[in-house]
C-alpha cells in the first residue's frame, strides 16, 4: 500500500487520502464486478433506471458536504461545484431514462420466410467497464459522471479508477453510490472503486474488464489505448482527450459586435480557470479587426482568478505558455497569478494565422486560462487554416446578420469536429438525445461515439443475433410478448 | 509495375493478370476518391440507392461471363458462383434501401428551451474507404461485396484493393461498377480499384483514406489494424477475420437425430470446400453418442470434392491438419484429395473435449474442409469448454424436443459470439435488418459492428451536432422541412 495525498490547490496544503490498492485488492474489486455482470445484464433496463435515480437522489441529499469536499480538493468554487453536482444528478436520471426507453438495444426481428430463417437481434452489455474520470469535472466526468452513469444504465458493472486530483471526494462518491444501490435492493455490487496509479494499469490489462472509458489528457488517453491494444482480447478504449477548439469570427460579426464577442470569448476560455475540454483555445479573427487587443482588454476587465487543479497541471500550463510564445505567440495581456497554491496567470496571445500550419505547437492544447487570437488576412487564408486543423471536440462561428459565408464555415468546421456552435461558445455541453460529444482523432479515439448524451450508452453494448431460437430459449428482450417493452424493428419497419 | 498472375486452382495453370499499380497510380486513385467525397456526401441517400441499383443491374446483366471468370480463378463452381452473384446484387439493392430509409443517420433534434440551446445531430460520411475483400466470396465479400456496397450507400467513396486470388475478376467487376455509376449520371468517380500487395499498405497509410474494411485471415486483418494504429490520424479498421465456430449437440438431439446432424454438419463444414468464415469447425457431442464416427461416415458418403482457392491456402490447410493432429486430433475419416491443382483431403478428426483448453491449437481456425468432433463427458465439462472458447462470428446448438438445457446453452454461446443458431448451421448469413455478422475479439476487431445487414452502414459514418445553427446554414438533413425525409428523433421521441 502506497500512501496517497490530497492537495488543496489554493495553498498546496496536503492531507492524507485513501491509500493505493494492492494488486489483490484490485483483483477482488474486479472479481465482484465480474460476478455482477450476468445478473445485471438480466435486469430490465427500466429497473436499472431506478438504481440510477437512487444514486442521483443520494448525491443531491449530500450535495452540501460533497461540494465542500470537492472545493477543498479542486478549488473550483462552491457555486460551480454545486451546479455541477446538480447536473450530474440530472445526467444519472437521464441515462436511466434512455435505458428504459430501450432504443439503444436496437432490437430487431426479421421473421422467417421461405428460404430465410427467423433472425432476431438485440444488444447485450459488454461486461465490467473501467472508468477513468477527469480531473476537471469531479462530478460531471468523475466517479459518478457520464461514463459511469451510461455504463450502469447499459447494464455494465463499473470499476472506477479514482482520480489523484480528488481522491477523498472519489472515495466519498463511491460510498454514496454503493449505499444508494444497496438501498435500491441490489445485493451484488455492480460498482467498485480502486485507488493508485498502478490500479489503473492493472484494470486495463485485467481479462475481466471488457471496455474502458477515459476523459483526460491526450497523453493519458493514448497510453491506455496503447495498453489495451496489447491484451490477448483487445477491448475498446473510449478516450475523450480534449483539444484546441477553434472559433471563427467573420468580418461582419467583428464589425457588428466585436466587444461583445471578446467578452464572451474571455468568459468561455477562462471558465473553470480554462480547464474545460471544450475550451475555445483559438479565435480566428479578421486582420485589422482589433479583436486581439479587444480580447486583451476584456481579460483585464474580467480579471478572473483561481487556481489550477494540480501541481502538474500548473507546471504544464507554464510550459505551454512558453511553447506558445516560442512558436510566435505574442502576449497581448497577461494577468498576475494568484499569490499561492497552483497559480496560473490568465493570458491572451496573438499571432498571424499564417503561423498556424500543420504540426505547429500553436495547435496543441494548453490546459488552463490561455487562448490564442489568430488574425487571418483573407477568406482563402482562413479556409486553408480550417482545412489543416487537427480533429477537435467542438468548434464555432460568430457571424453577422445574414452573413452568406456562414453555411460554408459551418460545413468546413463540421469536417474537423464533433459539434459546431453558431454565435455562442463551445464550453457548455447540453445533456440530451441530440448531443454529440466526441470528435475526429485525436480529440477522441472513437469519433463514431459520444461520451455525453443518449448515444453514450451504445458504447457499452454489442449486438447478438439469434437465428431460429425457440421462444423459450430467447433472451427476454426478444420474446414475442416483448416483456421489456422495447422499440422493435419488425421486418425492417420500426414499431 | 510488377507482373501479377491469375491461377486456376483446378490445375495450377497461370494466366497474366492486371499488373501491380505504381505508387503514383495508387495516389491518383485515392485523389479521385477524395475529390468525390464532398459531392457524394451532399447527395441524398435515396439518390445513392439508385446508383447501387444500377450496379446491381449491371452485375446481373453480365452474370454469365462474370461467374465463368470467377470459376476460372476460384474453382468454386458455377452453381455456387451464380447464386453468390445474385445474392450480391440483392445486397447492393438492400444497402441502397437502408440508406434511403435513413435511420442509419440517427438524426435528432433537441429544440431550444430556457437555458438550453437548439442541438441537432446527424451522421456524416467518414470519407474515402479502403476495402480489402475476401478470397472466398468473390462476389459477396469481393469488389462489390458487403463492405463496398454499405460504404457507397453510406456516402463514402471506395477504393478496393483487388484480391490476388481473383485479380482478373476484380478488374472486371470494377469496370462493371464504374460503367454503371457513370450511366447513373455520376461524373466524379466514387469508386476505384488498385492492384498489388504494396497497394494495400499504401492505402492504409494514405492520409486521405478514412476507414478500412477487411474480410479475411486473422493474420491479414491484424496486420492492417496494427498499421492503421501507427497513422498520425488513426482510422477504424473493420476487420472480420473468421473463427472456429462451435456447435453443441445435446444428448437429446444426438439420440433423436444423430445421423441427420452428422450429415448436416458435413454439408456445412465442406460447403465451398470449407472456405467459409462461418464454417462450423468444432462440433461438441456427448461422449458415447458415436457422433464422431457417424460424421466420418457421412463425410465418406457425401464425398465432397473440389479445390482450395490458392496455393498458400492449400499449404496452410495441410499445415493446419498437422497442427490439429499434433495437438491430439485423431483422424476419423480422410478422403483423397483431387489429383491436381490446389487439392485438399476432406477430413474429420475427433478429440476428447478435455483437450480443448485455452490456447490449444485445436481452437485455431483451419481454413478448408476439416472439422473437429470433440466429445464431452458431462454438462460441467461442456460448460467449462464453452466458457473458454475464443470469440467467434457464430455458434450453434442442436437440441432435442423441449430440451431444458437449450436456453442455458444459447445464453452461454451468446457471450462468445455474434450469432447463435439453433437446430441449424451457421454457414449461411441471411441479409436483413436484424442480422449481426461480427463477434468478440479476435473474430473481429470491432465486435460492436456488423459487416452484413442494415447495421453495416453505420461503420462508415460519424455523428456531428449543430448547436444554434440557423436554418440556412444547417446541412440539408437537419432542416426543418426535412428534405431528405429522414426518421427524426424530436425532443427524445421518434417521429
Amino acid at each position: 500500500m502506497t500512501v496517497q495525498t490530497s492537495f488543496n490547490p489554493r495553498n498546496g496544503l496536503v492531507v492524507p487520502a485513501p491509500p493505493s490498492d494492492s494488486p489483490d485488492a484490485i483483483d477482488a474489486v474486479v472479481a465482484a464486478a465480474a460476478a455482477a455482470a450476468e445478473p445485471m445484464a438480466a435486469v430490465p433496463p427500466a429497473t436499472r433506471a431506478g438504481w440510477l435515480s437512487a444514486i442521483a437522489a443520494a448525491l443531491e441529499a449530500d450535495a452540501e458536504p460533497l461540494a465542500a469536499l470537492a472545493d477543498e480538493e479542486t478549488a473550483l468554487g462552491l457555486p460551480r461545484l454545486t451546479g455541477e453536482l446538480a447536473g450530474a444528478a440530472r445526467s444519472l436520471r437521464f441515462y436511466g431514462s434512455v435505458a428504459a426507453e430501450g432504443s439503444y438495444l436496437q432490437a430487431a426481428i426479421d421473421h422467417a420466410a421461405p428460404g430465410r430463417p427467423d433472425v432476431r437481434r438485440v444488444s447485450v452489455p459488454l461486461g465490467p467497464v473501467a472508468v477513468f474520470g477527469a480531473s476537471n469535472f469531479p462530478f460531471g466526468f468523475g466517479v459518478l459522471g457520464h461514463d459511469t452513469a451510461s455504463a450502469l444504465a447499459a447494464g455494465c458493472p463499473v470499476v472506477v479508477k479514482a482520480h489523484p486530483a480528488h481522491p477523498r471526494l472519489s472515495a466519498r462518491l463511491a460510498e454514496v453510490a454503493s449505499r444508494a444501490i444497496e438501498g435500491a435492493g441490489v445485493t451484488t455490487g455492480p460498482f467498485g472503486i480502486v485507488h493508485g496509479f498502478d490500479a489503473g494499469t492493472r484494470l486495463v490489462s485485467h481479462p475481466a474488464i471488457k471496455a474502458v472509458g477515459f476523459t483526460g489528457s491526450l497523453r493519458g488517453g493514448l497510453a491506455l489505448w496503447r495498453q489495451a491494444a496489447t491484451r490477448d482480447e483487445v477491448i475498446p478504449v473510449y478516450a475523450e482527450m480534449g483539444t484546441v477548439n477553434t472559433v471563427v469570427v467573420t468580418a461582419s460579426a467583428a464589425a457588428e459586435r466585436g466587444a461583445e464577442i471578446a467578452a464572451g470569448f474571455v468568459g468561455s476560455f477562462t471558465l473553470g480557470m480554462g480547464q474545460f475540454c471544450t475550451k475555445p483555445g483559438l479565435l480566428l479573427v479578421p486582420a485589422g479587426s482589433g479583436l486581439a487587443e479587444e480580447t486583451g482588454r476584456a481579460l483585464a476587465a474580467a480579471a478572473p482568478d483561481g487556481w489550477l487543479l494540480t501541481e502538474s497541471i500548473a507546471d504544464a500550463y507554464h510550459a505551454g505558455l512558453d511553447r506558445l510564445a516560442g512558436a510566435g505567440g505574442r502576449v497581448v495581456t497577461q494577468l498576475p497569478a494568484a499569490p499561492a497554491g497552483w497559480a496560473a496567470p490568465p493570458t491572451v496571445l496573438a499571432v498571424d494565422a499564417a503561423a498556424l500550419t500543420g504540426g505547429s505547437p500553436l495547435l496543441e492544447e494548453c490546459f488552463g486560462p490561455v487562448a490564442l487570437v489568430a488574425e487571418y488576412e483573407s477568406e482563402a487564408e482562413l479556409a486553408s487554416v480550417l482545412a489543416a486543423l487537427p480533429g477537435s471536440l467542438a468548434a464555432g462561428v460568430h457571424a453577422g446578420e445574414d452573413d452568406p459565408r456562414l453555411a460554408g464555415l459551418v460545413a468546413a468546421l463540421s469536417k474537423r469536429c464533433g459539434r459546431v456552435v453558431v454565435n455562442g461558445w463551445p464550453t457548455g455541453v447540453a445533456q440530451g438525445w441530440a448531443q454529440q460529444h466526441g470528435g475526429p482523432w485525436p480529440a477522441t479515439t472513437t469519433p463514431w461515439t459520444s461520451s455525453v448524451g443518449a448515444q453514450a450508452l451504445s458504447r457499452w453494448v454489442r449486438p447478438v443475433a439469434f437465428q431460429d431460437v425457440p421462444e423459450a430459449a430467447l433472451p427476454a428482450a426478444l420474446r414475442d410478448d416483448n416483456p421489456w417493452r422495447l422499440p422493435w424493428r419488425i421486418d425492417g419497419v420500426m414499431e
